[in-house]
């Protein structure tokens, strides 16, 4: 069923699957979800020796579609392709790649778009506020059922890089490896200021109407837009935008109005409006509060060196020089308090123009950083 | 009539005047103003030679109330009065300070809030874009009014800098000294994008009416506070809201809800609030224009050397080390530039922690290299 014209590294026709948990589950907030699904995708298969499993933590606006396609006629595989296939980087002919979709969000794990059992109706504000916690334990709820005792790596960039951390601290027997990319042990000051306007560009959208907006006819796009447009300015670093876009115009002149005259403005507005018909305001909403909230040393007396104590995994930290969301030296913190904690951890940085997007691009040293690791990995060697 | 608490290098009460200008107005943008005002404040006396006159330029959200208090209640000084004054930094007792507020803003003189003479009602949205040429050009009307034919300085911050570049550019006889703080000689990239998304913000808000809501009771007060929010964020440095507010809680704990939880959450929505008070949604996007299209070297090739040719002032370069909005590297541009024109420069980077808001603090090293400049220049000295 692949197209011919697909490289032969193409991991082809992917379906997502979903698997179900009843019971409550208990949410670090205090509140409670009863019964919940998880969508996921795999890829490669699971050895019986169970030493070949990879999980995948996506970021803010990820999801469980990270390599191939749904159907013949897709236009873009999944977010992460570029990495992961046969014989790519991260090897499906050898490892099983587990992806899950966190819940919260909006791509078929439970979330504000769900149906609550008890309403019978969606969520949708009412959707609990989840946390980075919450998510690594519904992550080991489903590992338990695809039959996955210990991942042999587990890989996460910006976001994803503090499930992953997560991880390493709330399970860690069940984590060999853990490679977290373009990540911070915490948000910034700066970091949640941005959030905090993109949450009040949604919140004052004059369709939010406090999040119940899924039976009108008018969502909070504009508001949406807002938020997906800051973002993208934070994911760019300033060269690869000036480089991209520079200060080119439109039309080649200045019209003295508001229509969009430099190409940036008509890249954001797209960017911007491509990003509402695929993501929904109240689940972005409670991702960034995701985000603001992540901080492991908050239980450690703001010692993420005592809160990585419980480690057992072997860590990889990388980091993207042209990042100015996650710096190096944000990363570097986490390595900091890994030595601190006497684990065991390696780190690069990769030289790069494009910001903290860079974990999503094939810059060839970066994926020649994690195939060198995998395939010490796969032999069974130390990282 | 000064409360005898204030210090004694107090300017004290000043008030502002007005000149109107009649006539038509040629601008950048081709459009035509029939007649217009120009709000200022002179601090100072301007001596018979004329040998002691120094323009203030003031930035995106500044206006003309420069230094002193306007009644004696009122709480705040003018925004650069920690600069000017008798005995101060700029010695009031020895310069006549000129600073006029810009056409196109909302703090008297002509722009958006001000009846149209032809139309008889206020210009709102049909207020023509200005350009930093166009306020340079109206400045030296001003100036010939006031009698004065030379300014001994320009000086100007961020956009102010701009002013004071295209002054030596525009009216290279009529200025002999050039102080050009945290500026930069156009809007990177990322500059532009930043102030595209605070003018979706403003644009999209539903009482934005396409900037016809003066006569309605909802203003676009939304918008505006998410464009001073976002603008607050790339006016301070990282490590100065880091320093700031860091990760501080307001009530100690999270709540898990979308009330402001974070400090510099409450920080920023209480800035956003306090500028719609005093500012106007129309006027902000027209000077957001004005600052995006900046850009001298425009009409030379994009050579800045070949535009800064007709200069004849002397000029000095003020950069601050944490400032991100206009990094040093972007004052250094216009630094190279006007070595390559064989323009007599001097360079100076200051340390601080407070972002591109330093040019407005009362750092000393900042402060004394300004004051040695004036004393040099008082006394008849190259600069």
């Amino acid at each position: 069923m692949q197209k011919s014209t697909r490289p032969v590294d193409d991991i082809g026709l992917v379906e997502p699957k979903t698997k179900h948990f009843s019971g409550t589950l208990a949410l670090a907030s205090g509140s409670e979800l009863h019964g919940f699904d998880i969508v996921y995708e795999t890829y490669g298969k699971l050895n019986k020796e169970c030493s070949n499993a990879i999980l995948i933590c996506h970021a803010l606006s990820g999801d469980h579609h990270v390599a191939g396609y749904h159907t013949p006629q897709d236009k873009k595989p999944g977010w992460w392709d570029n990495i992961i296939g046969p014989n790519k980087t991260i090897d499906t002919n050898r490892f099983f790649v587990v992806s899950p979709n966190n819940i919260g969000g909006c791509s078929g794990s439970s979330g504000p778009l769900t149906i609550n059992p008890v309403t019978g109706s969606s969520y949708g504000p009412n959707f609990p506020l989840v946390t980075v916690k919450d998510w690594v334990k519904t992550q080991a709820m489903l590992a338990d059922k695809l039959g996955v005792d210990v991942w042999t790596v587990i890989i996460g960039g910006s976001l994803g890089g503090m499930q992953c951390l997560e991880w390493s601290i709330s399970y860690p027997n069940r984590v060999k490896n853990t490679f977290i990319i373009a990540a911070a042990p915490k948000l910034s000051t700066q970091n949640i200021a941005f959030n905090e306007v993109s949450r009040q560009a949604i919140r004052s959208d004059q369709n939010f109407n406090e999040g119940n907006y899924y039976e009108s006819d008018n969502k909070p796009e504009l508001g949406l837009m807002l938020a997906r447009m800051l973002g993208h300015i934070t994911y760019l670093s300033d060269d690869a935008l000036d480089e991209k876009f520079g200060r080119e115009l439109r039309d080649g002149e200045i019209k003295f109005g508001y229509e969009a005259e430099f190409q940036i403005e008509s890249y954001l507005r797209y960017q911007g409006r491509a990003f509402v018909d695929r993501f929904d305001a109240n689940s972005y909403l409670l991702l960034t509060k995701a985000l603001d909230y992540f901080d492991p040393a908050g239980d450690t007396e703001g010692s993420l060196s005592k809160a990585m104590a419980p480690a057992t995994a072997k860590f990889m930290i990388i980091s993207f020089s042209s990042d100015w969301r996650f710096s190096p030296e944000r990363s570097q913190e986490i390595v900091s308090a890994l030595l601190e904690a006497n684990k065991c951890v390696s780190y690069i940085e990769i030289q790069s123009t494009q910001g903290h997007d860079s974990f999503l691009m094939p810059i060839p040293r970066y994926h020649q950083v994690i195939k060198t690791a995998l395939d010490r990995i796969a032999k069974g060697l130390d990282l």
